[in-house]
């Protein structure tokens, strides 16, 4: 296919062919990319091809609720339970095998301690009660007559992207490595409302969660946070929660830790103090070089993906134009830029952000990327709106130590081998080599 | 409970109740609802319940792709068959049972001329010929490789809410009344790439777009939308597309009718003329007082609903501070602003907007209000950026006379009677005895 190669675009703006992402954004260009399509334009000079015989027999007919295409059924979680208590642990969500920045309900990442309760509904009951001047109840009724509040965000466990501390790089695929995150449109009633409705006492500066499943999961959630944006969420991406994602009743504090998003929420009391329980103490907890252990990590810093390519993959289709694809996002509010570097971080290129860029929700980065064969070393970097900047592995681990467990927010290197294969690197030998720890110690 | 009721947004702003939007959004507000968790305060001066029965026992396992609970089974759609070919018709998102603005994939509407065809995405096809300079076939992994685009957009049926054309007004729920209308995030190409690629003729002013259906659907798109905002799309809120939905390939023409966003797309012919299918000439075009028949209004006009409360529901707990909450979208561009009123049509006042209002996407609208237990008649009215009105029955009829079938997007009436039974009704007498059709055809 001829192409019209002059659009300035195409003259790589980084090491490694990264190409300017206006490339695609521009109108009536012709991509350089004949050989993506070259055996098809010798098809196309042959007559169209005879119908599929899907067009020979009616269809199937109406469905109540959808379900994806069969041949989709490799687009999965991927569930690590625990040893000794099999319904507890985590299910990752398949980062790799999706586009966009919504996460669909049924792939949304689970993270259990006792497996996932059987709530009836109109049974269900929340107790907000403590140093309030009035206590109270509310049933599902009576939360769906408040006003309510929509808000697209991501929740990620603490313990996202772990196996970022192992001694040698993780191969999991992308989303099996970093996919205890997901974003969502959550809608419900601001906790603000309800916290307002019982009289809190200005005293008051925390609030003991505690959730509905056999766990009896509690933690200790400021004052400051649930008056701000807290949601007492009802509706997941439209529809009513999903059974594993907290229904009837979730707690969603946009761009905090996962944990804190306490699921079948079935108490807050209000105190003076955190209840310094076993989620924020004995876990969730990150243990620092100087030997204490940092606690109340409750935001969760900016980080970035790419997705495609990504581990696991190859670029069967050998030498030519690729988009480098990925996520960004950031607890602390809109991601303001996303660096994509094709040789292992020597020279970058920023990468187009899909609008809408929403505070505390997966944005959605893309980059042209025109491989020419040999092999190259591909990262990502995200800067949030308040300035910081994704680390280096070294950088987290000269702060952090090697004990930290939670928050792993490094930047993720992929190397693409001449074969195209695509492999999970640590940038620098030393790093692999003086890695102490393993992380295989399972979800309690 | 006691209320602190000296805020100013309590004070009406419209007739029969409606407060400003801003009650609910203010810091520390008690609201005037005490009689909402009346019952629940009496309870919570008692100790907190027993632990349901579902604290007492180990949760469900992890699963690979959730679904919703069991409990919101009567959540689905609500398909009506054609009589003669029980695959063909059309199903209704359930938008009163939904909240926010994200239709989840398992909801979204449907309409199919045949079914649904069960395609190998490995064997599909998409030929691109015609005026071009290089006529070409697409696989899913060529287009996979072509940078992406994302929106959040609705697709809406040309023919959704033709009940309002009856001489009666329909009594079934809002989604069943006005639900062939969804909204996702799609991402896929955009078409002006593949065009691009293609080398289109600068003479060629549609594209004739064909299904790969046992319908074999084919329609004509103008070259115009196809450079400006079509995209071939492979994912829906994130996952490949569901069946229903066109999977592998559908194209989406954001805010234009929803028979032009072509599913299981199989190829798309550059001419010069339209085709003039079956679809733009018999069907997909109204009927004019004039005998003239209306073609090719290809895009949606403003509208809006009013989800909750709507038709069939019950305001069981009696007079008292109620949410007014609603969807309005428009195929011109953002929603700019929506009134809704409470005294049929005398006095509005505006609704809250929730944020981000995106264009050509659902836009949630919110508003408090105070309903007395008198008789009450809500309705809402959009206005999109272009300034256009969504207008009354009664101007929609004047204009478009008895036998559109299509295009329905007057304002929508709910009465509300002394028991809080909410109904649908016309505003005027005038209108529903002078009506002589029924649209009771079935879709075919």
């Amino acid at each position: 296919m001829s192409g019209n190669n002059k659009s300035p675009y195409l003259t790589p703006i980084a090491g490694n062919g990264l190409l300017d992402r206006r490339l695609f954004l521009q109108g009536g260009l012709v991509l350089g990319a004949a050989q993506l399509v070259a055996g098809n334009a010798r098809a196309a000079r042959q007559e169209p091809a005879a119908r599929p015989e899907w067009m020979s027999v009616p269809g199937q007919p109406f469905t109540l609720y959808g379900q994806p295409a069969g041949y989709e059924d490799e687009v999965v979680r991927y569930p690590s339970p625990n040893r000794q208590m099999r319904n507890s642990g985590a299910s990752w969500t398949p980062l790799h095998m999706l586009e966009g920045t919504i996460t669909p309900n049924g792939l949304h990442y689970e993270r259990h301690h006792n497996g996932v309760p059987q709530i009836n509904p109109d049974e269900h009951r929340l107790l907000v009660h403590g140093m309030v001047r009035q206590p109270a109840f509310f049933t599902i009724d009576n939360l769906l007559r408040y006003p309510m509040r929509s808000q697209i965000c991501f929740v990620e466990c603490g313990g996202n992207s772990n196996a970022g501390w192992n001694k040698a790089p993780s191969q999991a695929e992308a989303g099996y490595f970093h996919g205890l995150v997901s974003c969502s449109e959550w809608t419900g009633v601001p906790l603000s409302t309800i916290l307002s409705e019982v009289g809190l006492d200005k005293k008051a500066g925390w609030l003991i969660a505690d959730g509905a499943d056999a766990f009896a999961m509690n933690i200790s959630i400021p004052v400051e946070k649930a008056m701000d944006d807290a949601i007492l969420a009802l509706y997941q991406n439209g529809e009513r929660l999903r059974p594993e994602n907290g229904y009837p009743l979730r707690l969603i504090l946009p761009g905090w830790e996962g944990v804190l998003n306490v699921k079948w929420l079935r108490s807050l009391k209000a105190t003076a103090q955190p209840i310094m329980a076993r989620n924020e103490t004995a876990r969730y907890t990150e243990l620092l070089p100087s030997g204490k252990a940092r606690m109340f990590t409750f935001t969760m810093d900016a980080k970035s993906l790419i997705t495609s390519p990504s581990g696991g993959m190859v670029l069967k289709q050998g030498p030519g134009l690729y988009q480098v694809s990925g996520l960004a996002w950031s607890g602390r509010g809109r991601i303001e830029q996303v660096d994509v570097s094709a040789d292992g971080g020597e020279t970058w290129a920023p990468a187009e952000l899909q609008a809408p860029v929403l505070p505390k929700a997966f944005t959605r980065f893309r980059i042209p990327w025109q491989w020419d064969g040999a092999p190259a070393v591909l990262k990502s970097r995200a800067v949030d709106e308040t300035g910081y900047v994704q680390p280096e592995r070294e950088q987290l681990v000269a702060a952090q130590g090697r004990h930290g467990f939670y928050h792993y927010n490094a930047i993720v290197t992929w190397s693409v081998d001449e074969y195209g294969t695509v492999t999970h690197v640590y940038t620098s030998e030393a790093q692999q080599a003086d890695s102490d720890i393993s992380i295989d110690a399972g979800w309690d």
